[in-house]
Order: C-alpha cells, then structure tokens, then sequence
C-alpha cells in the first residue's frame, strides 16, 4: 500500500462522508416533513449501498469511524490508515453539513434550529422524549448491527463483490426506521459532529453520547463477528 | 461437520433471530404508528435480506423454526443440526424481544399492553378482527410461500451465492404487506414466541397458532418444492 | 426438452402465478387501504423479483401470457410450450384470486364488490375515472416497457442470472406506481382474468381490454427489441 | 465499433429516456398526488435501475446528456458518440413527455398547467419556493454525485456488470428524495426539455437552469472521479 494510494482512501473517506451526510443529512433536513420516516430511512441506506459499490473499491467505504474501529480491532487496517480515515471521515462530514445548510437557508423563511439540522439528541432533542438510557442501549446495539454486518459480509477469502453494499445499506434502513423517532440515529460519530458544528449548544453538548456509545457497540460486535466467524486475520 | 462449526452455527442462528427481531418487532413497537404497515414490512424483509448474506455461509441463515423444518424435511440437514438451529432461534428472539421490551419502556408514559409488543394474533388480538380460520390460512399459505422461496432459491448445484438474500428478505416484506392487518404476520414461530413470553396472557393463549400452522406451512412447501424440483437429495 | 421437464415448468408456472396473484392483488385487496399506492407497487413488483430468482431456472418465470407471447414471437420457444405455459398461468391465478377471496371473506363485515377484488378496470371501474383509449394506451405502453426489459435481460449469451429479478420485478413496480389510479395495472391477463372471475359482470365485461392490449404491447416489445438488440435467434 | 451498433445504441438511449419520462415523469404526473415524494423517487430510481440492466449492454445506458458529458470529459467515447447520444436521449424525452400527456389527457377534467406536467423550477415554480442561487447549488451537487457514482462504478477493468444499475438508480431515488421538494429535482437536461416543450412558458423560460448546471455538476463529477480513482484511460 503506497502513499499515494493511502491519500486517495482518504479523499474517498472523505467525499463518502460528504456524500451520505448529503443524502442523509439532507433529506431529513430538505423533505423530512414531506418523505416521512420512511422516505429519510430509505435515504441514508440508499445513500450507503450506492457508496459502498462506488468507493468500496478504493477505501473499503467506512464513512464511518465506528466502522473503522471495527475494521481496526479486528486487525484488517492499521492504526495509521484508521486514523487518516476518521480525520477525513470527520472533514467529510462537515463539508456536507455545510452544504446542506446552505441549501436548506435558501428556503424563504427558513430559520435554524436544534432539531432543524438532522442532529441526534435525547431527552428534549428526541422526538419521543427518550432519555439518556435508552438512547445509549440503541446507540450501542443499532451500531453493533451495523459493524456485525460489515465485518461478516465483507469476512470471505474469495474476491471482494461490491454487491455487499446492498445488505450494508439496506441494514442502515432498518436501524433508521427503528431508530429516528428515538434519537434520530447516528450510529456514526461523524454523521452527528458535522451536523452539530453548526446546529449549536444543545447538540454540542449531547455530542458525546453518539461518539461513546456507538464506538462502544463497534467493539462489541468485533468480538462477536470473531466468535461466530472464527476468524484470525 | 465438527463440533466446533454446529456450535459457531447455533450461534450465528441466536444471534440472526435476535436481530431479526430488534429488527422487525423492534420497528413495530417503537416505530409502528409513525413508519405504518410498509416501514414495518420493509423492516422485516430487508432485516432477513441482510442476515442472509451476513450468517448466510455460517448457518445457512435460516432465524425461522419453520425453515429449518422445510429444509430438515427436505433431507438437507440432520435432526441435530434441526434441534440445535431451532432452540438458538428461540433463544435469540427471547433476547431480541426483551431487548426491544428495554428500550420501549425508556420511552415517557410506555405501558405494555397485548398489541404492544407486535405479538401475533386473532379474534380480539386481529386488527382487522380476523378469526382463527382465516388466519390460518394466511399463516399456511405465507409460510408456504416464504419456505418454497428458501428452498427453490439455494436449490442450485453452483456454489451458493449470498445474493439469494434478495429474494429471500423481500418475499417477507411481501408477506408482511398482505399480513399485518390481519394477524401481524408471523410465518416464524421464534417470532411469535419471542414477544408473546413478555406480552401476557392472551398472546400466549393463541401462540400455538402460529407454531403450528407455520410448521405445516413449511411441510408443505417441502413437497412442492420436490415436485417442481424434482430434486433428490 | 423431455415431458417431464415441460411439466415441471407448467407447474412452476401455475404454482407462481397464484403466487404473484395472492402477493399483489392479495396486498391490493387485503391490505390496500392501509398500504396505499406504494404498497400495492411494492408488492406486485417485489413478488415477481423473488419469483424470478426461485422459478426462474425451471420454467423462465414468465407468469404472465404477455411475456409469454413476447418470448415466442422472439422465437425463443416453441408454440406448444407457450400453449402449456399460458394454460398454466391462468389456471394458476384463479387458484391465487380464490385464496385471497377465501381469506378476504373472513373479514368480519366483508361483501365482496366490483373493485374489492383487485380487478382492472375503466370508466366507472377506474379510480381516476379513464375512459376505454386511454387505458387502452396505459396497457400497450406499460406491458410493452415490462416485455422489452424482460426480452432484453435475458438476451445476453453469457450464463444466465437468476439476478435479472431485480429489474424485472422492480420495473413492475414502477409500472403500478404510474397505473394503478388508471386502470389497477394489468400488463399481464392472468392476473386480470383470476380476479374477474370472483367479482362479476362490470369486471367480466371489460375483462377483453386486458387481453388485447397487454399482447398488443408484448409484440410491439418484441419488434423494439429485436431492433435494438439485432437478434437472430 | 462500427455504423450499425453506433445507430443501435443511439436508438438504445432513445428508447431508455423515453422510458425514463414515462417511468419517472409519469408517476409525477398520473400518479404524484397518491404516491407522494416517496413514490415518485421510487419510480425514477427503479426505472433508471432497470434501464441500466436493459440497456447498458448496448449503449452503456447514459440517458442523460449529463452522463454523457461526464463519460466524454473521462475520454471513454468519442465527440461523434456523445453527440449521436444526446439527440437521441433529447428526442426520447420528447416522445416520453408526449405519451405521459397524451394519457394524462384521458383524465376528466385534466387541464394542463405549468406543473402538470412534471417540469422544473425554482421562484414561484419550486413547491418550497426556493430561489434561482439554491436551485442552481442543489443541481450542480446532485448532478455530481449522480455522475461520481456512473463514473465509479463502471471504472473498473473487470467485466463490466449490469449489477451496476442498482447503486446507480439507487442514488437517483436519493437524490429526488432530497430535491423534489426544491426543483422537482432535474440532474438530468433531456428529462427537463421533455415536460418543459409541453408545459409553457414559465418553463421554458426557466429551462436554461437545468441544463448548464447538471452540465457543470457533470465536470466536476469527473475531476473528482479521477482524482480519486486516478484513472489515465
């Protein structure tokens, strides 16, 4: 693996990020009163599997940094490549909460707001009134889901297929649809920081809770994936 | 077969219930008035979709008593592999259930109730009032579909794909478009059997229903699925 | 080609038929009210994909007497075959419709009318309120598109893939999406034909317009493809 | 390449846009009010999904000037094919916008109006009354990302999959998701002459916009391409 191959990872990590906050991000802050629950569930997994067979051949298609502590603990990437892909991942983000601000500040009477920017929060930032609690027990195992899936389907010996973008994104749907009336869903520290940055104190200041919790259910399911795969790699 | 590999397998038959479970039953219950009858059949199938191409070459990823029976009929596994795969799955969808029963009850002012916990059910228990024999039927006739689905598509002497996941995860969805109005939809004992442990009384009462018509279900998927196959196995 | 396979690939075509009918027009009738559009599409559309992927390798999976027109008009197979086929179809979707009416009846309060069975329909049987020219339009275009795909996916030299399903199924559901306020969508006279029978003289009496136009449009797609694809087979 | 399969894929990506409009336009114009942002989505992704497996074999299925300019800048076809395509997908949306009127005309009642007729728009055209500067930024981002993720995934030098058109129609879906509620969502120039010769003025008069910035997004979407995947082909 050259330099050069590790900077353009990083660059795709980066535009990935960007890319799924955009069609995420976007979609809850653009049409999420018109698409529903469902419409902004379909648009963050749709938005993975399209990127998963987009940039899944140059970077692995993380966009994500609990995936990439996943990836790190199971000892398939090393510490240096796991810390490029968080900086851009994180980078990416921001660069994509940024547009779809600026997007959605054209809307004749649009004013920003807490839960107008497609963060995560609990307690008076959750649709449901969800505390702490829950939304850290669904944090941790929405995001053991997601990493549980990755590390198995991308765990054969045999040549890679992008087309396990399909079961990534689609799982990414389902933990959405469970989860937006919680906390929103993060299952990705880097999808909430971006939108925090611009969104304001409350976010900032639940920030934490969807950067512990959903690294916390990464690890977990590295060990799982290990004992029901066998693996060691 | 060794012993180490039935057990990673029972393993990988827990876990894959339980997630199916959070999954589905995990949408019903904290999503269902938001997400409607196609956000909670969307979860189902592409929950399972997802399972198959993630346990799929550990298990088989069957997370359903009655395709293990279709397949055991079917002469493709043995009767130890059959009773280690279906104990699992009920385990698992007891610990899935009870982790979706967790967080519920985070929610401000939950209290659970028969039709809280997306237990499956007839009379009274029906949203649309459907009786014992009409359910019955929906439960022989989608089980039928779902196990003849199974078999037909991981009939094929080429080396197994995961992509089958598809057609497999989607045929759920269908089912449970047609089903949930009538009975919730069940085609899956460990599913049923899951919630309706933490549902009371009622639930219970009518759990035999969608053990044994889903089992009968799938002998007769079996067989049509050897008439059409004419496979010999 | 021997006897025995030709009769496994009618039963399969019988047997798949009942399954597309009690999949989306059981989903129309069952479960339309709370489904809406999107549902019914999804539903007719994601039962074809499954389809495609479990009978596809016995009998081709065509399910529907338009296709099966069009693949002898392309001379793919011979007169007795699609003869078998189209016997098949119809007898296989009478089958389907009687199962959804059997399990329709059980609904407390259910009296079955004209639209309450998923037939097609114009003037006064069409949602929308279309008259007889444009329905005729809808189906020889929308059959067209469904027969051209359906031609042209599996047109290729290389081995076949079951996964063809997938744009097979999902262009049927955008075809619902666009038609079923017009007409219910037919594009396929043994899905109009088992219905019909069950819901009477309104149905029965226009059940002709969705004969003649979903062929009409299975030829065109037949001409169009060997265009565009310059077979000679 | 010779003359006859240079004429053959030109009718290949006229008869893909016509189906495009008719699948995507349609559903708007038939069928927005039922199926909602969601459905329309839906359709345009599913259409361009299945296009993808129909069509790519023979055209490499642009039909989309935007993808054209994109795979012309990558130097993957030469002046004389992009050109030969773009009159070809141009006339296809003209066709495809006829027969979407033609039928929508067949409604009681229906009279035509500036967005009957799916066309696009920003100011008083833009159903969230967005302004020329935010339109203009939603389609140059959208357009690239819809052509990083053609230009990606058809980069590598394996056999090319018609696999590929479900990321690719997938990531349509995202992007009307996001930006119906903007512009009716373009990415697209011939998608938005078709409806725009039909509808009038305001839209005519405003078509320039969804022309030059998908074209921008679509250069962009190729410098990005191959900074990442550092293609010299």
């Amino acid at each position: 693996m050259t330099e050069t191959s590790l900077a353009r990872a990083g660059i795709a990590e980066g535009v990935g990020t960007a890319v799924l906050v955009i069609g995420g991000v976007g979609t809850a802050v653009l049409a999420g009163d018109t698409v529903g629950t469902v419409g902004i569930a379909l648009a963050f997994g749709l938005t993975l599997l399209a990127l998963v067979f987009t940039i899944g051949p140059i970077s692995g298609c993380h966009v994500n940094p609990a995936v990439t502590l996943g990836v790190l603990v199971s000892r398939r990437i090393d510490a240096r490549r796991a810390a490029t892909y968080v900086v851009a991942q994180i980078l990416g983000a921001i660069v994509g909460a940024a547009l779809v601000l600026v997007i959605a500040s054209g809307r004749p009477g649009y004013a920003i707001d807490t839960d107008g920017l497609g963060t995560n929060g609990f307690g008076s930032a959750s649709k449901g009134g969800y505390g702490l609690v829950p939304v850290a027990i669904v944090e941790i195992v929405a995001t053991a889901i997601l990493v549980f899936v990755v590390l198995s389907v991308t765990a054969r010996s045999a040549p890679q297929s992008t087309a396990v973008g399909v079961p990534i994104g689609l799982t990414l749907t389902v933990l959405h649809l469970i989860a937006i009336g919680i906390d929103s869903t993060s299952v990705n520290p880097a999808r909430s920081i971006g939108p925090a940055l611009f969104a304001g104190n409350l976010a900032l200041s639940q920030l934490w809770v969807f950067i512990v919790f959903p690294l916390l259910g990464a690890v977990i399911a590295a060990g799982l994936h290990r004992v029901v795969f066998n693996e060691s790699r």
